[in-house]
């Protein structure tokens, strides 16, 4: 079920066997660079979200340059995180059922660790979890600044929760979580910014309210890679959650005025049949590439165009003669690199054409 | 990298930790008992495709109910089923590429294994693996039946490509590989029958020419869970390829006429939210439960309806007040059932509420 790595050391990208996760090292850095170069000076940390690289070692990469720590959405990558020596991690998420939460209290003898909430049921579980570990956990409480997901209102309801975190003695309220997901998607630079504007006017007020009973908020969070910009200039968020800034992902291109990185993850695959005129059909489909984001791109090559994935195949329409040789590896671009990093049990890390290094995906399919 | 199990045999269903693929064993072997008998004395046989189960325990249970054999789409498959001691693979589908084609003729001293082409440069490729390893391998030829995908022409295109594999003095013909993946989901009946009309029309001019020219074929193989009853009834194919037909899907179960199987297979998930009126939200989104198919049922729960996925959660709405509680178990209906299994390491397998057993899911991530 671990499978085996796609390639080794020293081999050129051609021979790598597909479909693999490739990531471009220089694109890469470049990214962690950009952004840490970007949040310097102004206050703001990064805690960068490990749901999309799910790899300590890249978590460690990003708070070399400055990251404070990381988020995570599900226990087991929390796991996956402290095992590999990550000291603060933030489940940004709610964690319902007892066992998970047993899971999370023993990590903070290893690690910082903290948890969201949005209700107060859960508030007694987590407390019952840190006290039975004989710990104290942070809690924060997630607002709903718009997304219409998780969260209790912005205001009274959770000055309530955190009221009640307060008050329990093995936990102590860690801030507000208030993440606006399907902002970053949206294509218009001015629906972005109202969408965050929105999320931000409701956090300022929470954070007030909150002051005014007497409760400071240690953590502010949110913030993606397609609106962090808003979340900086707020003057009220104190960490930003950005994650895909580290590879970017087709669907990122798409936005207008779209984040200033570079695309840096990639699926290798190859072409296995151009028995059909006009079409060419390469090693990776559904289970290589997500497309809850649209099909993928092809790196490099404007003739071809991903127009239909099955299970294992992904079908391109072949444009103005460009053809390509069978056996031919080509690059695609994911329209979505979350899901897409989570498909891969490897890393194949390469550097002007040749393989550098190989990294677990060590948070693959950690799901519970 | 590899996944703790989600369960411990004897637990109650509720106990399970989510997301987790739950597989109910009496639906799974009342489906496999169903098509046992629809193929008794049918005179064409059932190699089901372990691309949908990844599971030589699954394979296993297909063969002691009379199955011939097994089909996968990739190497890593193959290695997983060979390793696992399944006795006869056909890989129905291109392999491209050196090291893929000496693995799978390593495989060769443990199983039968064959394989397709549909082209003269591939021919040559396994050739050379074949003389390497020091094996004779089977090869089909694939014809473009219908799904416009791979495969080259039926009739005298098939019929030079089968000779230049007989020619080969370390391959043999093994038969044609004669499948129209997209005819299964066609949602009218009669629209099912005409594709697969023509796939069999194709067929059967292209086995005739073969034979003309001195070539039987051994295995004339094609059909799936959407189609096989006319696969079946054609007189032409040898072999059904049927693998969903072990779980089904909710896609499937959107055809009229659907194929007369039980849903055995589903992602146990559990309420984490439910702070906002009107909406559950459920720890299963794009990581564990597809949506290249469309989202998720909720089985059992008319009042709950997946309207929204997004990385880790999955948004129900509420409909006539059937809010479910937090931390309730719901059974998800994926909408694709090969893609879901590829998330998971572990089936767990229940049974009257209980949980009877773990099976790795072996072939899971096996994409090269």
């Amino acid at each position: 079920m671990l499978q085996p790595p796609p390639a080794e050391p020293g081999m050129r990208e051609e021979e790598v066997e597909t479909p693999a996760l490739l990531l471009d090292l220089d694109a890469f850095e470049a990214n962690l660079d950009a952004m840490a170069r970007r949040l310097e000076g102004s206050g703001v940390r990064l805690r960068a979200h490990a749901k999309t690289h799910k790899s300590p070692i890249i978590a460690r990469l990003q708070m070399a340059r400055g990251a404070i720590g990381q988020c995570v959405q599900k226990v087991g990558e929390a796991e996956a995180l402290a095992w590999g020596g990550i000291p603060d991690i933030l489940v940004s998420n709610q964690v319902v059922g007892e066992r998970k939460l047993a899971r999370l209290a023993a990590l903070s003898g290893i690690s910082q660790v903290a948890v969201c909430a949005d209700d107060a049921a859960q508030v007694a579980a987590i407390e019952h979890a840190a006290e039975a570990t004989g710990t104290r956990l942070a809690v924060l409480v997630e607002i709903d600044c718009g997304a219409a997901r998780c969260g209790v209102a912005p205001g009274p309801a959770a000055v309530a929760l955190a009221e009640r975190i307060a008050a329990s003695p093995h936990l102590r309220f860690g801030g507000l979580q208030s993440y606006h997901g399907s902002a970053q998607h949206k294509r218009k630079p001015e629906e972005r910014a109202a969408a965050i504007a929105g999320a931000v006017e409701a956090t300022r007020r929470t954070v007030e309210q909150l002051r005014q009973r007497g409760l400071e908020s240690p953590i502010v969070g949110g913030g993606g890679t397609g609106s962090f910009e808003h979340e900086l200039a707020s003057g009220v968020y104190t960490e930003i959650q950005a994650g895909s800034y580290a590879f970017m992902d087709a669907d990122y291109a798409r936005n207008e005025a779209p984040p200033p990185f570079r695309q840096s993850l990639f699926v290798l695959a190859t072409v296995m049949s151009r028995a059909l005129d006009g079409i060419a059909v390469v090693d990776a489909g559904h289970k290589a590439v997500p497309t809850d984001s649209g099909y993928p791109l092809v790196a490099g090559r404007p003739g071809l165009v991903y127009v239909s994935a099955s299970d294992e195949h992904g079908k391109l329409r072949v444009e103005d003669g460009a053809t390509p040789a069978l056996g031919e590896k080509l690059r695609l671009i994911p329209g979505h690199c979350d899901p897409t990093v989570d498909r891969f049990d490897w890393y194949v890390g390469v550097r002007r054409g040749r393989v550098e290094c190989l990294w677990p995906v060590a948070a693959r399919g950690a799901m519970h």
